[in-house]
């Protein structure tokens, strides 16, 4: 018995021994991880690294209200609401930035002056009637306020307005019942919050500014190029062919291009918010204020439509297996073309938007897509002929009638990206290409008329003017708005 | 000229004369409106009032801290922070309330201590060193924090505490420069903080709750009945057969299941939130504390990769019209039972998380949209002989091929749906149905021995027990775990 306790007691110490012995390591182990994770979390957008320090920065900016003797003296205690400030309105974009301090100083102004309203209007009442006037009304407020961040539009744009607003009455009209010098108090913390408030405005717009508008910009052209990445693959990947450069196709051994489109499909919150924020921001690089941004929201849902399309198709990428190869062979060339076309276009059209220019030379592509579809629906009528089983090729035809229809849907993209560069003035790209470079680019695909075309919308009304894509990308064309934009008033 | 401005004068006050008689009627317009919009957010959830109520009531109730003389004698100013604790900590669910608050008193406790002990530290290096140390820390502390903020982890779940942390720190180590009962002061404000969120916990748990997790669990069930509405009227308008109660289908000219589906679409962000939220909640009806909320967000995405096939499919509605009508008949039974008996499966199967029991009956009409895709595949080898144009069929072939990686889908969905019921014991449907019911049911469809199938994972490891639909519904049903599970420990 005593031995068994012995036993056991050594084992409960053998146990703490390794325990404590293995902590070190441990401790090692999961310091790695958290340094592995920080790296990541920085490499992936280097901006989180120098917003981190702009925080820092306007924090102890801010904390001078304390140190230094003379602000003490002029705002005293009211200067922890200028800390208060910078903490909960300093966000990662300016448009964020500039959301929560607007909201924030005009439901201070708004809220205080109801609070002083309500204070001396209880105060006509008598030291009884005081509390249950006052309470009545935080109540209605509060209870008023708390309904009204149901509503999608309040909720998307002025939430926190509407909980600064019912704070500020609360702490008004509630401490006034204490407090003598209420209007001076509040006059005082109201500068402190406009003072913590210009100051995160300040800093996120001149140092290092991170553009909400600008990220939705990026993010809804990046979406196309992923987009673009599956198609300009898929067609490699199906037909079993090994990518070689002039077709365009990427080599087989990395296929996450095709899990790419995934990361389109859940974009809708992040966009919406982007777009709620860039609402906020003032003119930048080649955006004006009040810049179209809801057009890049119906751009985004175009684009999920898109990658919805995908995912059903992926499906069939790995279903092939049965279909006949004469079969395969007949339809290869025309839904290769199909989606290499395809993935041109959207390619053009995100790199019309990344540059700002006119997006017209997507239409050659979309054009060459159609003949694709022409030819397709040929090779199709001519297999009829040959009795295929009809069962072992419904995966293919199942394959080429949603390539069909996200044709289809790149032409919708297309529509919306020409109505954005119209609603939004993009500039067009040079008109004078050199007669050299034309050659080059005409022996791309076959070259339809577009007036020939039954319209997608953005054909019918210009001519094509085939561009080289270099242009595209050229640095002349990085920013000629900014400074057209610069000359006008800013808003805030 | 002086006519000509005389003109001008008159039109110009005429112009105010008719603004100000519109007035009162643009106002009425608006007011109407806003009325209106009121009333939809109110009946869209009717518990948005009552949880106006609430904040209305705990803000008025936290506003005694003042207004009584002898709380107000024991916690002074500090009482300020009680306000502040219940307007920001209040939130919509019981979970969201929970997660601020812990995170809000634990992050408070932390950052206070730190800040004393920072304070403490900067005190030994004299009047001159002291701002400086502060400022280092504060700087050190509010990047660090900025930058843990961009961990997606972190984010999740504790954003909100490293906000209060950074704030905190930042107010009790500045403001310590200057108060020297700093101790006190730190407790006071803890003890109101703490306060303030206890009061806002009970009255969100005690006070008709709204639960994070039962609203993840009846979004995840509402879901998948959006999906099977599609489904059970897809077959209807694609082969325009007026519905008939006996096949399931609805009246045509309420179309608006077609639509269903895409509220599904965009889910994947409220899903993630609620499920964070929910991780926070004790015990609550059949939910134990961990309960396999992550499970529901498996089930959530693969409902919304079946919204993804839909929302393909529904492109082929409309693109049937010259099909065949000899070809439509062929395929229009099996594809008919293929898009009812999928749907009575997942009506089923949302019936089962509904009711929290064992989804194993949904199996046989798995089992029997299998039948029917083994019909299809017949009467496509039958059409096979009558050489129909391929090109004029093959929008209903893909129509046909979606459907059937539909049901593909839905058998993924049915086990992962097996596999929550198995994590979280969903109880067993009672097994001694009257022999009576039984032909009624199994005339539905070809019942297909289970042992047979080659196995959606679901249904070969037991033997199907055919119950009435009607005993799922039965209020017996409702809720027998509630007592089960109501007697173990609330964590919190």
């Amino acid at each position: 018995m005593e031995m068994e306790q012995n036993t056991r007691e050594k084992t409960g110490s053998t146990r703490m021994c390794d325990w404590v012995k293995a902590l070190p390591c441990k401790i090692k182990v999961k310091a790695l991880g958290i340094a592995k994770k920080t790296k990541k979390v920085g490499k992936d957008d280097p901006r989180r690294i120098i917003h981190s320090l702009k925080v820092g920065f306007a924090l102890t900016l801010v904390s001078l209200f304390y140190y230094v003797r003379p602000l003490y003296n002029v705002f005293g205690e009211s200067s922890m609401w200028a800390i208060f400030t910078v903490v909960v309105v300093f966000e990662f974009s300016v448009g964020a930035t500039l959301s929560k301090s607007i909201n924030r100083g005009f439901a201070t102004m708004l809220a205080g002056a109801l609070g002083v309203g309500v204070q001396e209007l209880a105060s006509l009442l008598g030291d009884k009637g005081k509390p249950i006037v006052l309470g009545f009304f935080v109540f209605l407020l509060a209870a008023t306020s708390a309904f009204a961040r149901f509503f999608p539009h309040i909720k998307a744009r002025y939430d926190y307005g509407v909980l600064v607003f019912i704070l500020t009455f609360s702490l008004v009209s509630i401490s006034g019942y204490r407090a003598e010098k209420i209007i001076e108090l509040a006059l005082q913390r109201l500068s402190t919050i406009l003072l913590g408030g210009a100051m995160c405005i300040v800093i996120s717009i001149f140092v290092c500014p991170v553009w909400a508008g600008q990220d939705l910009h990026n993010l809804v052209a990046s979406n196309l190029e992923k987009i673009a990445n599956f198609l300009e693959g898929f067609g490699g990947e199906y037909f079993e062919v090994s990518g070689d450069e002039d077709s365009g196709t990427v080599p087989k051994k990395d296929k996450s291009f095709l899990q790419a489109y995934k990361s389109v499909l859940n974009t809708k919150t992040y966009e919406e918010s982007l777009a709620n924020f860039a609402w906020w921001e003032p003119c930048h690089g080649s955006f004006q204020f009040r810049h179209p941004w809801k057009q890049y929201l119906k751009i985004g849902a175009l684009t999920r439509k898109c990658a919805y399309q995908m995912d059903t198709l992926s499906a069939n990428i790995n279903s092939n297996v049965q279909t006949p190869p004469e079969f395969k062979r007949k339809i290869q060339n025309s839904c290769m073309k199909m989606s290499s076309e395809s993935s041109k276009a959207l390619k053009t059209l995100a790199m019309a938007i990344k540059t700002v220019t006119n997006p017209s030379s997507s239409s050659i592509h979309i054009e060459n897509s159609k003949v694709a579809i022409d030819e397709l629906k040929t090779a199709m009528d001519d297999a009829l002929r040959e009795r295929f089983d009809l069962l072992k090729i419904v995966p293919a035809i199942t394959m080429a009638s949603i390539l069909m229809d996200i044709i289809k849907s790149i032409e919708e993209i297309s529509e919306s990206i020409h109505e954005l560069s119209h609603q939004a003035c993009f500039k067009d790209v040079e008109k004078n290409v050199s007669p050299d470079k034309l050659p080059q680019l005409l022996h791309r695909g076959i070259v339809k008329p577009v007036s020939d075309s039954n319209g997608g919308g953005d054909g019918g009304d210009h001519v094509i003017i085939q561009v080289h894509e270099k242009s595209l990308d050229s640095p002349e064309n990085g920013n000629p708005r900014a400074s057209k934009t610069s000359s006008r008033d800013d808003v805030l």
